[in-house]
């Protein structure tokens, strides 16, 4: 569970002595707010960053490598002037949701420092505090692919241009969005490459070698890798050129075997959203519009943002035969017959990262479920002048060390430089779920306050024990109570905003209203696309559960529809 | 250190009834050897797989990717012909390594399903048994980088092609091995984007928006990636134009502490090199000749591969402010002054599992070193007939439950469709440290026998106490001393082969004998060309660690040298 290191307020005060020598006292930034985190002895040392930085550097990157612009504002800094740009303003400079949820979804992402513009178009730097929450992901997915007899393997990411043509809608679906390669080694190729979009291809190409009898299956890997699609319009995490996942392939003798396969990996997304990440999702099966290129059956789990538009947040395709006809991918059976294999994929992304920050974030930030922080709780020791600071700081090292022994991420912020509510807020904007106030008061009644980030205000403060066996218990058990709450609060929230419709006019209405829609459908991809068309609302899946009452008449053609589907704006 | 979860004998004939049902008498393949490995069940379930079918696949892959010569390979299959092709020969078909060294290489990565070709050339396909040791590399090092105070962050793989030529050396050094990216979407780019060769100029793109004050130092990173060099010629492993590595990318306020940084995260490789992968090597600094493009000092870890050629292991470069000039990196200092950030990268890559094959393996395959080894001991069940089969499995059963949770990872491969002989040919090719034999009579004795890789024949068996308590202990113990007879083996085989030398005429005959020269030098970049040119050997190091009795006169020139310098033909 500990994905980064503890750091005890004695070793935080320690490296700021003895690491930097910086102990100083508030400075403005030029941005005008104060700086907020100036003790540089985070562990991992740089994971946190003042949010002043950030809001300096989005000011930056704004002008986006443009030299000139950097060395005007280096040249103004050096005359303590402001920089031209907007102030950053709110509390921790985050724009309001309710206000513009496409900012706010920026600003968290910018001054919670999960993420940054590359230089390329498209392209996303993703800083070690958003990183840390991949891992988090990489971590529970990996052991549960292992567990579930899946090794991980590594395919090249160049792939000749004629491999992704052998499926015919496979290219279909791809070859707008390819990055092609042109050039290597100072020498026009004399067949140009594409960095994979996915690997299917040369999966394929693999397989077709490796599988020669039923012996050889199933075979099943996953890699975890990079891929790039040529998106036109793009949002940090949500949609970018270029992103991380993880890919399963697998092949199978039987079409069972892989429809199970299929099934079962869209269950481990789904225990991961729901136990991990706090997000409910619908499970449910694509459309033949909506699936994967190349896919017979493409599942899903849609999740809702808090904006309330739909996001696809994993999938998993059963490719039938597909893929195993384009490339010859056969083996022979146990009659001696040569058969295709059957196939499945399956993909989760840093996409995930996206919705985990615009399912749980507020005004005030980030909010991380417990599961997935990288700190669980932040230690802030309130010392007053004239008290006894040793004692504070010593309960605060005792407190954090026992967290930390029984298996909680735990970190301490003694910087003193800055205000108690300073450090509040900042970490409030990184999201970190349980926060410990303690100050002398609290050291002599052997009591400190426990504060849940996703209950504001007195409401989520508590005052806990300080025996350490009581504190640790009560820590443990918030975090179990934040972890469910959360996902309670999104359940809620999506179950608000999910209208049951019986016609045209009803989805027309409850699209408009910003909701989903789930009615009867029968309809072909040509009703979808006429949907599509007028309300900007895409069939995100047919889910698994389906209500009783069916089959009734389908909410645009009124033929016999056996199945609801739900239909969305989506990311 | 359980990379890989334990698979009991139990499971093992469970899996196989349950998920195939696959439990046939032995099969010919079409190379007429028996198929080795029928057993489905390891997990990860399709890391092991045939010899054969590797032998196999290295038929098909040498027609890589022809369809057409597939196709006629399929239907030979098919009328039961043997296809066109070598036969593989010799224990496992192996080439003996002292017939040919190179091909013996790509043997055992080949049949130890290590590797396989890409379809674009010079690219590798890392397969499960492969990528299970780049996971251990990644493991210990990235514990080792967060316990240093580095963090993890990824930044985007395609770079603008004019952060390439900002600065000098580093253009120079890159700009023949690039791969470019002219389209995307559909349409000709504007600028042309390379493929990351390495990632400091993007990185420091990044970095001078970041870092803005003294207070933004140290910034410490790493990133887990894939970089692409086109390069000529290529070797799986040791020279492939896409690999894997992690590169640290920092920045410091002073020179001292980049320095500082540079020999630590050497002293981090140094520690991989020999506690985890049993392989010695020298540490030093490069030459100026063969220092990093855009470093001012390149340090490296040198290994002896077994044909005592030089590997370059791990590098890591103090870039002084040369990237901070070329990307105006700067921060303002305590006193207000605008500085230059000073920057350190480090990397190592799947090049280190070539080490591993390169340095450890003999004519009968991969030898791991126990602390890498995904599987680190099996155990191969013998039954008899007429024998009490149940008790050899139960007992089996029991011993490597009680290795597993001493945290031992163990394999039970129980396939009794294949001989004992065959499987223990299978496993040395795999290179697994611990064999344990287990039969009837043993079960009687309550004595097992215990096999050494790394010591073949009679002389590595011992009869072991089958008291599971003793049997922990005894193979624990045996899997340290493997380790460290590893290691110094490895160690007593570079001893043998370094040779002091102390002019050029004994650095020529050194070089033409296939060993490492190491004598005084003082020369410069053009004399090191000319032993280049003349020996084909490159200076690999000048060590840290440095002899007394200098300065002595420089081999080459003659003038007085304060140091001895490392010359040897590399990879």
């Amino acid at each position: 569970m500990a994905l980064l290191p503890f750091t005890s307020a004695k070793h935080c005060r320690l490296s700021c002595s003895l690491l930097c020598g910086f102990r100083q006292s508030p400075t403005l930034c030029r941005t005008g707010l104060p700086l907020p985190w100036s003790c540089h002895t985070a562990m991992p040392r740089r994971t946190l960053r003042a949010t002043c930085s950030a809001a300096d550097s989005a000011h930056k990157s704004s002008a986006n490598s443009s030299g000139q612009q950097q060395q005007k504002k280096k040249q103004q800094q050096e005359k303590g002037q402001q920089p031209q740009g907007k102030q950053v303003g709110g509390k921790a400079g985050v724009t309001p949701k309710s206000e513009d949820f496409s900012r706010w979804f920026l600003d968290v992402v910018k001054f919670g420092e999960l993420a940054d513009y590359g230089p390329v178009r498209g392209t996303m730097v993703i800083r070690p505090w958003g990183y840390a929450l991949w891992e988090a992901l990489q971590q529970y997915l990996d052991q549960r692919f292992k567990e579930t007899g899946h090794s991980n393997a590594y395919f090249p990411m160049l792939i000749p241009r004629s491999f992704v043509d052998k499926e015919a809608s496979h290219v279909e679906g791809f070859a707008p969005e390819l990055a092609i390669v042109t050039q290597g080694g100072g020498k026009e190729l004399e067949e140009p490459l594409v960095i994979r979009p996915t690997s299917e291809t040369i999966v394929n190409h693999m397989f077709s070698q490796w599988i020669q009898g039923y012996r050889d299956l199933p075979l099943m890997l996953n890699q975890w890798a990079n891929v790039v699609r040529w998106e036109l319009r793009t949002r940090p995490f949500l949609r970018t050129s270029e992103f991380l996942w993880q890919e399963g392939h697998c092949a199978f003798a039987t079409a069972e075997e892989a429809e199970q396969e299929a099934r079962n990996m869209l269950g481990i997304y789904c225990d991961f959203s729901t136990q991990m990440a706090a997000i409910p999702v619908v499970a449910g099966r694509k459309s033949a519009a909506e699936s994967f290129a190349g896919a017979v059956s493409t599942y899903t789990i849609e999740a809702m943002m808090s904006d309330r538009r739909a996001l696809q947040a994993g999938t998993s395709h059963n490719l039938g035969q597909n893929f195993a006809k384009a490339f010859d991918t056969t083996f022979l059976n146990q009659n001696g017959e040569r058969q295709y294999v059957h196939q499945v994929s399956f993909g989760m992304s840093t996409r995930m990262i996206g919705g985990v920050i615009g399912v749980h974030g507020d005004d005030n930030g980030l909010q991380l479920p417990p599961q997935m922080a990288p700190v669980q709780i932040i230690f802030i020791p309130i010392l007053k002048k004239g008290s006894d600071e040793a004692a504070v700081i010593g309960a605060v090292d005792r407190l954090a060390a026992a967290a930390k022994a029984a298996g909680i991420r735990t970190k301490v912020d003694a910087d003193q430089s800055k205000s108690p509510g300073f450090r509040f807020n900042y970490w409030e904007l990184k999201g970190v779920p349980l926060r410990v106030e303690l100050g002398p008061r609290d050291v002599e009644q052997g009591l400190c306050i426990l504060a849940r980030r996703d209950r504001p205000g007195k409401e989520g403060k508590n005052s806990i024990s300080m025996d350490e066996k009581a504190f640790v218990r009560d820590v443990q058990q918030a975090l179990q109570d934040v972890q469910a709450c959360m996902y309670e609060a999104a359940l809620a929230f999506r179950e608000a905003n999910v209208v049951d419709v019986d016609s045209y006019d009803q989805l027309q209405s409850t699209i408009a209203d910003g909701k989903w829609a789930r009615g009867p459908w029968a309809g072909s991809s040509t009703d979808e696309k006429q949907i599509k068309d007028t309300t900007s609302a895409t069939l995100r899946c047919i889910p698994f559960e389906q209500p009783e009452g069916l089959p009734r008449p389908c909410l645009l053609t009124g033929t016999s529809a056996s199945e609801v589907a739900i239909f969305a704006k989506a990311y």
